[in-house]
């Protein structure tokens, strides 16, 4: 074991469940870890209280020769259930071959106490770093960070920074580096269709006055055409297309739709002609049923046309969507297909947009330098499919763009029992980390 | 008070429902009361043990010179639920007015009470009656009449007859006779559409597989036009179209349409070009949602693809439908419409075909008589959209037509608070069953 196994085991050790009120001792203990930790590298540590867990900052001097990267991640771990399914302790790091079992181990903590043992090896090797530094490690990432964008609009003058790196993401597969350069933006809403005042027996009145069930099954077959195209008016103006390169790249991924089929368990694939299951997942716009509900649900029948009768959808965006004008064409489209003998009522939820840094700008190029000498591959190119909240906060507060560079493998089982994270990944974290500075130092 | 209202309220007062076993004595005390009532009049009683509650059967003597006539009726009545919102006890019978305000007093005691009276007054005035009669009064047709089929089953011979009575059904205003000939069938089935083997995120994987939220709304919306003609191939083969006469009498009533409106409180008629409101209640077939679900359908969102949705539906069907038959076209329908990304399940519900009678058959023309000369008002021929299976088993399992005389008025608050039964009702019924035995008599 090497010293910086032992120190990452000891990280570890803390069951930090953000969810869990029992755990809130825990969680403040990892803090302080952190806080020791920082002291003895010889950075300056902050420990900032919030309503919930704290925030752990901390930096080193900051000179105006150089960048400043804003280094984030989240000491926060998920809950262990179902505790029987772990074959090892959860928060007794297990190694077996080159992987480390235990909850937290790639999510996230691996992944940012490499940033930090990076810094760490640069400071015993030079005395100093390419880079201003600052680290940002909250508490609450597994319960939806609810304190870090009022933490961050509270303290924008001291987080500004050039760029921000993060380790939260995916690798396509062993070996193969991999930065995610865009994510999908949402917009959700919620319709509901009104018909009869009251439930009404199907045989007395069916037939003659309009079923808000079948109204609401109408209005969403009237989103796609029958291959997953969605049909409303000026949804897809805005879309920016992938880029030849882009889809270059993609395909040279290992085989998209049977790893979409694979993973899904679905029959078949489903979705606008011409694009393959990547493109459609990271580079197309979606409107997917959330739910759908009405009229009676339970074991065998009763006879009834409901009252009411409702869908929740979401879309999701790609650059240049904007989700206040998408919910508008959506809502027109909707009201527009909702027969007059009906009552629509539409409900708008929360939105945000599409993420996408340009991976060939001077920080995306560095960034896949330092991925290339740390994995000793050419790194992919890739995006995501969800939104990640935070990234959007650190774009909208602090301005700037993210480099998403992740050492999660397929395998690791995030969120799930037997988490683990790989030593190999551990060790290429570290020099991930060391490569990034030098090379964002460079800029 | 007459002593014929003297004695019905004193029916009415059993608290016989029959769906709380906290009444069950009431039931029983209830049937107890007809027992004595027929061996008053004059009619060998019998009451039959059933699983449930008891069944009374009442006859004069069976001579083959004339017609058997079959009168059923039901005993047990509804629960008084939400009771604060009576204005009188719910089982002490309050005359006001010309209406009796009592549970039960329309649904069902007041109908065949009146049919009791009047055989009683023919047997006084005559010592005889035209027909063989046969009283056949359950105790639970609201629960469903679980014991009835069994019953008419073990009892074939003794319950033989040339043609059944039941005034269970409604009249479409005070003072018009109505004679209802016709009641739609049923078909239900359920079908629920797989795709993923677990929900999925809608980030990760929306665009790529098919979302069966989706998919089953694609389905429901693939049963009608935009109009509401249902577009299931053949659906509409055996339809029997309405007769001209039959769309002239019902074109004579108070307004379908408006009704229909007022009724459900619906903005507007949705359905089928080229009918009427009560053409297409009564008269024609429909599809319907009663209920609808998949995914999350609590507050807020939660960005899930789905692994499964559902739809219940039911078919009201009109005679030459074959139930089982149109299960089959539906299902072959929807297993054409489903794509092969996804697998659809069909489960099939319970059916009965639609009930019609021809009201210018010699009983139906009989009927007719007496109802015009209870009245003394031009009988109107109707049909209702709903199923009453008890007719369908009389006609399955007697095989016999039932003529359904109705006196529940639209005002009468059946199953509602305040029911309510009129003084005029309850004495043209009597008058009806007099005039209803003497023309059977001649046939």
């Amino acid at each position: 074991m090497t010293p910086e196994l032992t120190e990452f085991f000891e990280f570890l050790r803390f069951p930090s469940i953000s969810t869990d009120s029992r755990h809130k001792g825990d969680v403040r203990n990892c803090a302080d870890f952190l806080m020791q930790k920082f002291t003895r590298m010889g950075l300056k540590p902050e420990l900032h209280e919030t309503p919930g867990h704290p925030i752990v900052v901390a930096r080193n001097e900051k000179r105006d020769d150089r960048p400043t990267v804003l280094i984030y991640g989240h000491y926060d771990v998920q809950p262990v259930d179902p505790v029987e399914e772990w074959d090892t302790p959860p928060f007794e790091p297990t190694l077996v071959g080159d992987k480390i079992f235990c909850r937290g181990a790639t999510d996230n903590k691996g992944q940012h106490f490499a940033h930090i043992l990076g810094v760490e090896a640069a400071l015993k090797e030079h005395g100093d770093l390419p880079v201003n530094v600052i680290f940002l490690l909250e508490g609450e990432e597994e319960i939806g960070s609810p304190n870090l964008a009022p933490f961050l609009e509270a303290h924008k003058e001291e987080l500004a920074c050039d760029v921000c790196a993060v380790s939260d993401t995916g690798m396509i597969a062993p070996g193969v580096p991999t930065m995610t350069y865009g994510l999908r933006g949402i917009a959700c809403l919620e319709f509901t269709v009104h018909g009869p005042t009251l439930d009404l027996h199907s045989g007395v009145y069916g037939g003659a006055v309009p079923n808000p069930a079948t109204i609401v099954a109408r209005l969403v077959a009237s989103l796609h055409d029958e291959n997953g195209k969605i049909l409303i008016p000026g949804f897809y103006d805005s879309v920016v297309d992938l880029e030849p390169w882009e889809r270059e790249m993609w395909a040279s991924l290992p085989d998209g739709d049977a790893a979409t089929l694979a993973e899904t368990g679905s029959k078949g694939l489903w979705g606008e002609g011409g694009y393959t299951a990547l493109e459609q997942r990271w580079g197309r716009p979606t409107a997917e049923v959330n739910g759908i509900g009405g009229g009676y649900q339970g074991e065998g029948s009763k006879t009834v046309i409901p009252r009411s009768a409702m869908a929740k959808l979401s879309f999701r965006l790609v650059a240049d969507q904007d989700p206040a004008e998408i919910l508008r064409l959506a809502s027109e489209h909707l009201q527009a297909q909702c027969p007059d003998s009906c009552r629509l009522e539409v409900e708008l939820g929360h939105d945000g947009p599409a993420y996408v840094m340009d991976p060939h700008s001077d920080y995306g190029k560095a960034a896949q330098s330092a991925l290339k000498k740390a994995f000793q591959s050419e790194p992919r190119l890739i995006r995501e499919g969800g939104s990640i909240p935070i990234i959007q906060a650190i774009k909208d507060i602090l301005g700037v763009d993210t480099l998403l560079l992740g050492l999660a493998l397929p395998d690791c089982q995030i969120h799930a029992p037997n988490e683990s994270f790989t030593v190999t990944n551990f060790e290429a974290g570290i020099a991930l980390n060391r490569a990034l500075l030098e090379e964002l130092g460079k800029q």
